[in-house]
């Protein structure tokens, strides 16, 4: 019942992890069970928490609870309590630190004309901002959600419809967002007009016999997993009302060209998902072989970091005909916490998800594959562990270009202070990093994986913020003092 | 970290069960723990959850749970994440079915110029009706308490500072209300205009050295509980504000006759209060003379119905000269949940709380003497377990009228459908209940018991509405119907 | 899952506190519940944890957990777990400390000849010289209960069939102690050869609608609450066999004068019970009476320490004339742990359990009336708070004789070093508590208020080894050095 | 503090699931931390329940909970509560239904000569035999475990040190087992007379500066975790005790042809672990290697059916020049419990493990590779699954021979009457998944993969039971009746 937290570094935290799954379900049978197997579907997306909001035609029902999906929705009592054809569900990014569970969502708040349900994936980055404005106005905030600043714009705004004052609000939000959204009558799909972060659409049987049931979920792997079947994107800047009468899109924004994130595809998405027309799995193997092509490097062995560095590592493969092969084992089983290592058993070398393939890297030049690099720290102990693993030479290819610049459009990445790449040349990477050879994928070479002819410098055709420093949206509250943003209120429980 | 509940019963329940107990302090070193302390006296007043908010100088700090005091602030982590010598406590009453610990008090807002803090005991009695209007501007409810309408009211006040905003909100609530709040600078008490909820101030060693500390509490047995002197009773209809220059009294309403809650000497209070200037203890055993005075019997015993009915059975004895005996036992292990007995244990005569002396009881005429009768379903039980341990004849004595009407100013009274005096004589209660005679004291014997010379019709002196339905605030909520109350949201966690 | 714990503590702890409340159940409907009922009236006698085990008439069910009865089987699925028609059950005292599960009772073991599961109340005073000798010969222990010496001695017993077994182990063992054991087809109750503790038989409706249904307990009061009744004492040396063919009486032992602990009187049964044709509740008004008549003294009020003191010190009043008043109020409300007070809250006088009715103590002469002096610590703090709400003069009498002797027969004392009445003289003890004057009940006093003409040196009617230090059982583990009873294992879970 | 669980169901899953890992250290720093991470090396051998003691030269401590190493040991309440430079360590294999505390190991026993903890991997084939010997003896048994059985052996032995104990109880059980104990002064290895199940040596640096450390573990790859050195396999049969004089061989028993587990290197040891002088990942390849050259199969895709089928999916594709994809993904966050799908939702296809990666599998021809196939249902849905993300043709080719028989020694199998392939052929068994085609490695393709020249019949190298139905310890326990063991407790905590 008590959670221990300290509210301002959670505040600080939401507003730079707000990765997350959204989905959801429109005249399904059981509509919770189908959105909880479409969270877990999602889960890749976030571990920290979860939530389901379900209309049972005259009455909303919601849980929300700590941890994976699969931790939560198993107990057939929360099940029974949440029944309904209707559901918007959420997954949460597990940042470090606890959770308020007034933070899970979907929020839930009760208009003068019925009740709203919302859950977002992205980050708004005038979210301060407006807060700002609307705590002068009277608004009490009571999470530190960016999805609060939307149900307070629609609370307050002067339109009459849900619809309209939905669309009032997301005119004066900025940033990157898929949302999906519940009221009495209607379920919701909203993408940000740049379409940054993914949303699809997939059909399947109607509950009722009649219609056809909806589902709208962050990656098509969701669909999958609950068998609906693939309809299309939402596009960017459209808004997707669902009801009765069936679906109907609205397009408010004035259009631009889309700039889709390139880090789902690199990272982020699952590779099962097809986004925007692309395999992800196809794309990183066509990054590996672009990698290759244009790092090549004389070794022995192809090994990837687990588990995501997989795909890129077997193009690479196969592109440079260098034998791919499993020389770091994955250990999934690692539980909610670990021992904090002394610094005695710290020197032992320590690599509690990690561990070499003595067996396979004795002695031989390895070439391993990963997917970005960050900090650097997790890199420098691979490296550490392959080499005291006996490898002869160790040189590292990354399927992205350097992480220059912090991602403030819903995906976890540090201050840029702490990037290596913002602060290191490649050589110096190579060197802290204690490779022998280190490369990373072109910017041209990762739009040509992606089906481009090249970065269009004036029109690029993804945002790729992280590794250009090139935003595409505003970063209102990024320019106000950080202080400023914090909490009156340290909270226990 | 899952709550299973049905917000619409607990709405319900809320409006009418809003017994509490509330506590703040200031300047006092440790105030976490002189204010859990003092929390700890007035568990009787709420045994449902309990919270904590104090401020540090720069921030707030919040502890809220489910339970006892005892059972939530023995955690050191918990006590250490409540630094400062300010805070504002709040113990909840034990209503039926669980508890959303976004209900628990004290709550906390961030206004635009800073945190605040509130808790409150009572009940206001246009709750409902100003909650429609504020969220038909576009305020949105977190929580189903009263204490939030406050804060909606405070937030949204055209007034300046925190007092005037407070004072603008004050006057739009009608209610039986204590409220402590606490704000960065300052500590608030304050009674309801007609005084109908108590609410004590004591003052002790201060934090600083210099000045003193002060506490405000529900009854007076919280300073005995912290060391604290008592000072005085906090008027009806005054604020008192204590700030660094120490304790300011305002008075913004029109002066009433007051009318004190005359349950709470009867049953509510702790018998080792002083409540307007009435320690309680001697006024039950007043009672329980003016009781005998009023209704003698002749009898081998007189049996207090434990633990509420002893000083008034006390009183009886003394005043009757028939020996005091302790006929029945009461059991204080109950724990969290019991043994759903089945029919044929239930005809066994289950009686978990209390049990029967029959070496005391066997062959005897006995007078056993209650607080109230306000369902009638546990005389019944105790009655009916009294002749089971072989007494020869069963008198009652009450130490209150017959209560025939609800509470709608902060006491647990069930409809008044449900209440036996509402809808039977005495000589039929006594026939339902079992009993060869049966008396309440009269409106008048109570009142002289309490140091009138009788209840002035005109003016009275205390709140008796649960006795006569004579209720000097108006009950405007009452009104509306009960439908229109419910959320629309039925909540797991 | 995990719980915390030393135990080399705990077995040093299980050695001198194993008070304890046990019940057998036999052909009655529901055995489980009406087994935990019969707990609940038990709970006085240990509320750190409680198990019940349930025979079916083919298989054994077990239940074993920490804290109150309450809490542990208002679980349906717990009593759902629990079918059957015969129990034994038992609670434990809560001692400092945690607990380990695997030692919560009844114990249960296969022997080659069936299931058997045993709980007692009591203590053996050669446990650990047994313990010893059957580890020499390979027996391995499982807990540090004395139960489980039992369980061996029956497990390697000679003999034949269960009754006979347990006959032989009961000879090697001394000690205090009442047991209740349930084999495939028998209910068993003992009571040791002095009948130091108390074990009683009820009879209830048969489960079968035949023969009746028979309840082994420690006190009468569970009878009360399950609705059986009385039958008689189960006699010192005693051993009950009941099965289909009714109920059996053994006795093996060469017959004794029985030696009844004078302190279940005193304090520990519930005043409700009668043991040994004896009511509790009478035994204390009498005890209060003569205490009156030896140690009269002037004054204002009388004051019990609640709950123990109440009838004492409603006797005392009674006889002195004095009237009897509650100068000190009891908080039930402790909850499982509290605020560890700082030095500087410590000194403003904290007062968990009691607090001072300072409008009946002011200025007054008051009799503080109690049931024993143990370590003394308890009655300095009450003495310093009743005067600190401004007694004018603070007496005790006390209705026992000084507690000089450690008990080793099952009640919880402390070693002798701490008892403060070992190593003073009433005058020094009147002075270290602060009080004006004290003076405990005479040994003869007494014994007459318990119907004897006065205590008889030769062949005394009652253990008091506490205060005479008259140990009528051979203390063999207390002659053997501490150390060596100590665990090899601190464990945690 | 309270399971529920149904011991007889656990007696018979304990029998036939003794899958475990464990470890021991020996003069290292921080031997709780060391063999925590250890265990966290080895929670692929069970992911059930975990326990370690230790020794601080004076005095064990112990800690046993439920759940992984992470949930276990990242506690510092719980690692400093395990002091000292000698621990044994055991993780438990989840089997179906919850687990009693009790049943954790390591045990801990006292004897005469001190205290003796024990953990085990692998299954006694004559325990039931012999607990019924010893409960006749009068020994009690406290869990159901195999690892007891040995305790109780070594309690009633006549010979006077442990390490004779220890023999004389080796050689009255027969079965496949690898155990750690710690006495007083000594840390104990050994591995059963066939060397069924595996345990390896490992050297780090020791705690006293002078002497070395030591590690026993179940395999190597919790050398690599914690820092040791491999030093050797223990060899069949061998007892290694290791005190201050260092590490001493025993070899008691007549030396007999080893028969390590095959499928330790099919799919039970973790790939980066060496076994025997094998690496367990290249041994995985070139079986799938002699499966390709064995059963070839014109595709487009080699798909390992994850994670265990994966070396042998990539050694079928280097072998076959088939392209190796991932077709088929893992989904890793199951976490403890999930919804039970309604008969429409398993409709549906829900597949919480795996799922099909659409974009690769679309109109190919598809070579599934998997370690075995036991009951076959996993198969047929995985099956199920790729043909309905579009695959054209599936085939299946399966690393091992048919499983035709359960295993008794201490992998998890279900009864034989469940194994597909001891009821059906492989036609049978092709049609019954629904594959195009299916083929198994062959025994002599088996072995010659792991460096032998084929199975010599007369003498196999390995033990193969599963596979041939050639079981070479006696299966003492097997032929008894199955009721005979049940317990007569049926426990719910």
């Amino acid at each position: 019942m008590t959670q221990s937290m300290n509210t301002t570094t959670a505040i600080d935290d939401d507003k730079f992890h707000e990765e997350c799954g959204v989905i959801g379900t429109w005249n399904v049978t059981d509509a919770a069970a189908i959105t909880a197997l479409g969270l877990h579907a999602l889960q890749h997306r976030g571990q920290e928490a979860t939530g389901i909001v379900t209309h049972d035609g005259v009455r909303f029902h919601a849980h929300k609870g700590i941890g994976l999906v699969g931790d939560n929705y198993g107990d057939t009592k929360v099940m029974a309590g949440l029944p309904g054809t209707r559901a918007v569900g959420h997954n949460r990014y597990a940042t470090t630190g606890a959770t308020l569970l007034r933070n899970v969502q979907p929020l839930f708040a009760e208009f003068e004309f019925g009740g709203f349900a919302v859950g977002h994936n992205g980050n708004l980055t005038n979210a301060h901002t407006l807060k700002r404005a609307l705590v002068k106005r009277g608004c009490l905030f009571q999470s530190t959600t960016d999805s609060e600043v939307f149900v307070h714009l629609i609370a307050i705004s002067l339109y009459a419809t849900v619809l309209d004052r939905l669309i009032d609000a997301l005119k004066q939000v900025t940033g990157a967002y898929s949302l999906v959204a519940l009221t009495n009558d209607m379920l919701i799909g909203v993408r940000d007009p740049l379409g940054v972060r993914p949303l699809i659409l997939g059909q399947t049987n109607g509950a009722d016999g009649i219609s056809p049931g909806w589902v709208l979920a962050s990656e098509s792997c969701a669909l999958e997993m609950v068998g609906a079947e693939f309809v299309r994107d939402i596009e960017p800047g459209e808004i997707v009302a669902i009801d009765r009468s069936g679906v109907r899109s609205l397009k408010p924004f004035s259009p631009q060209k889309p700039r889709f994130c390139v880090f789902e595809y690199i990272y982020f998405a699952r590779p099962d998902s097809i986004l925007e027309g692309h395999s992800v799995y196809a794309a990183r193997k066509r990054i590996g072989r672009e990698l290759a092509r244009e790092s090549p490097i004389e070794a022995d062995l192809i090994v990837p970091v687990p588990d995501s560095g997989v795909p890129a590592a077997m193009g690479f493969a196969e592109q440079s005909g260098v034998p791919f092969e499993l020389g770091i084992i994955r250990n999934h089983y690692v539980g909610r916490t670990f021992i904090e290592p002394t610094d005695q058993i710290r020197h032992l070398g320590v690599r509690l998800k990690h561990s070499a393939n003595r067996a396979i890297l004795e002695g031989r030049r390895v070439v391993l594959v990963d997917d970005s690099i960050v900090r650097g720290t997790t890199s420098q102990k691979i490296v550490e562990m392959v080499r005291g693993a006996g490898a002869r030479e160790v040189h590292m290819r990354i399927s992205s270009p350097p992480t220059t610049h912090s991602c403030f459009y819903g995906i976890d990445t540090p201050e840029r202070g702490k990037l290596l790449a913002a602060r290191n040349s490649v050589a110096e990477m190579a060197q802290l990093i204690g490779v022998d050879s280190l490369a990373f994928i072109s910017m041209d070479g990762l739009y040509r994986a992606l089906g481009q002819p090249g970065r269009d410098a004036a029109a690029p055709a993804f945002c790729d913020a992280c590794f250009s420093g090139d935003y595409p949206i505003a970063l209102t509250d990024h320019a106000e003092p950080r202080q400023a943003q914090l909490s009156l209120l340290a909270e226990l429980a």
